[in-house]
């Protein structure tokens, strides 16, 4: 397969760990990149020997750039995503696909027009430990789903200055909510069907800026099973994901130390199954059992550009689409409505 | 010191538990038992090798009786507590201490008029674990609390048969929340005080009875602090604290295979702190490091029998009184008023 050519927009910190990320695959090759400060596309282009182009309009000109990176700011996912496609360009978004619901269908819908491929980088749900546990509830090797508890939180809005874009409720909503959480909300809804209802307490704590730092969120879903997500910016990083069974729990949790170095976040994460290893009618002569699951190590954001190349090549599906991502922004939005007014939101009443 | 008499009332699993426990203790010792069931009196006489009595009457007449152990279902609590009060005897009450607030305040009423002694056995507040959480807490070894998580679930849900009182939403509002939940309340309110307001999207899953077996219930203290409690009927079982805090987080779980077995469950439990093992202004550099965190060996369900022998002997105070006991059960009815009406509900409502 011929590799896709693949054009960087915007340069942040999140932009160079995907293109690291994407010097291990032979299936895409970095061509060019786009920052409105010349200094650093030029930076970008030395660290990763690309090109680097003036404008966007030049960039998208360019019949080597197959594919376009989309890594600016939330709020101008849209506006960007719209000029690359209507260019011909397949994209590649950073989640949140946006940070409005509005936002989010204007994408979908210069998706569907233009017929170009899509992906929104929920990475987490490509995990090595995600996809095992995804087998394991389908199969039913826990049982039924009882509840499952998931957390993404980290140390960031501790050190967020006033004037941070990450500080804004209207840039980026609920904080840690909308930059880590959404990730655990797509594999929430990957493992258990979409969400109908949202509860949550957030606010701001420890914090300068006025945003929400710290969330707990519980979720209905239509299948009626709940969940809890907890998100916060007010302490050391964690990723877990607890899943409560009628036969067996799985505790879930990766090194957040090595989040960013997708070939081995998997290589540092753990996957316990607790289950009964003798039963009794007596209770207390129950006595459980912590077993070591093994899954396969999938380095996730190669993985999922791979994908798009894929399906570019051989006009194939993605497995995450705007739709997708609009549903993953919904649960976000409805926490938000629901700190707000102080009471359930169900998720149709933000579809709408 | 002399060991101060007990008898206990109501025959049960737990008051066996108890009792056992109290075999280890050289401050009380089981004087007679009481049960309507004659076999069942009888039976747990042989066991602790003690007297049983054929009535509530005669026993309470005994002088050699000093405290009564009352482990009779959760809705007998208050008329139980009030005969065995105005005969003068001091009080341990099994958790909750009763499922209305009218009941609880009865049982305030009755120890404030008669000035026996009383203690509500939330006993896992007693563990050595959960004293270094709050030793942690309170120096700020952990910086500022951001959130806590606290889980307790069991299966015993699984195999409820129809008429069993733990399956009656009055007898046992909210299933685990009352019966489990509750020692998480307690110590959810130990670590951060007072709670405010409460949410739950619990419902019956997996369950042949009518009642809720499944919680996701979050909790905002009157400090402003949010908390989630997570509290099942329908997987193995889980007792579980996480701690998030602007420096370090705590990840406290006990193996649920040794609850009962009141001497060793700190034995089987573990307690880690994640701090930060060195850090820098890139994100991408910091390194988080996990250590165990030692702490004491206590034998809860003994100490907290001998807090109120010594209170006893020396007039002194015993740690959880009725009022105490009564701001957790509200949190539980909080919680069952907040499935019914789908929206957050006020601890004053509760109380008034």
């Amino acid at each position: 397969m011929k590799p896709v050519g693949i054009a960087a927009v915007g340069l942040g910190r999140w932009a160079n760990v995907l293109a690291d990320a994407y010097t291990r695959s032979e299936k895409v090759k970095l061509i060019s990149c786009f920052s409105r400060t010349a200094e650093k596309r030029e930076k970008f282009g030395n660290r990763f020997h690309c090109e680097n182009d003036a404008t966007l309009e030049a960039l998208l000109a360019r019949k080597d750039v197959e594919m376009v990176l989309v890594t600016v700011p939330n709020d101008q996912h849209a506006s960007v995503i719209e000029q690359c496609a209507r260019a011909g360009k397949h994209i590649y978004v950073e989640k949140p696909i946006s940070v409005s619901v509005d936002d989010a269908k204007r994408i979908d819908a210069v998706i569907k027009e233009t017929g170009v491929k899509f992906l929104c980088g929920h990475s987490s749900r490509r995990l090595g430990a995600l996809r095992k546990i995804k087998e394991m509830i389908d199969t039913k090797e826990i049982g039924e789903v009882s509840v499952i508890e998931a957390v993404f939180s980290n140390e960031r809005g501790l050190e967020l200055k006033k004037g941070n874009w990450r500080g804004d409720p209207v840039r980026t909503p609920a904080g840690p909510l909308t930059q880590l959480g959404i990730h655990q909300i797509d594999n929430l809804q990957f493992l258990l069907g979409p969400v109908k209802r949202v509860f949550n307490f957030g606010k701001p704590m420890y914090t300068e800026v006025d945003n929400i730092t710290v969330n707990t969120t519980v979720l209905e879903f239509k299948n009626g099973k709940q969940a809890y997500l907890g998100t916060n910016w007010a302490c050391p990083g964690v990723f877990s994901i607890n899943v409560y069974g009628t036969k067996a729990n799985l505790f879930y949790e990766l090194d957040f130390s090595w989040w960013s170095n997708s070939d081995v976040t998997d290589k540092h994460s753990s996957l316990i199954k607790r289950e009964f290893a003798s039963t009794s009618d007596d209770p207390d002569n129950r006595i459980l059992r912590d077993v070591k699951v093994d899954f396969p190590v999938i380095d996730h954001l190669r993985v999922e550009v791979e994908e798009v190349a894929e399906a570019i090549r051989n006009d194939g599906e993605t497995e995450i689409s705007a739709e997708a991502s609009l549903r993953n922004l919904a649960v976000v939005l409805a926490a938000v409505k629901s700190v707000k007014e102080e009471r359930i939101v169900e998720i149709s009443e933000i579809m709408k």
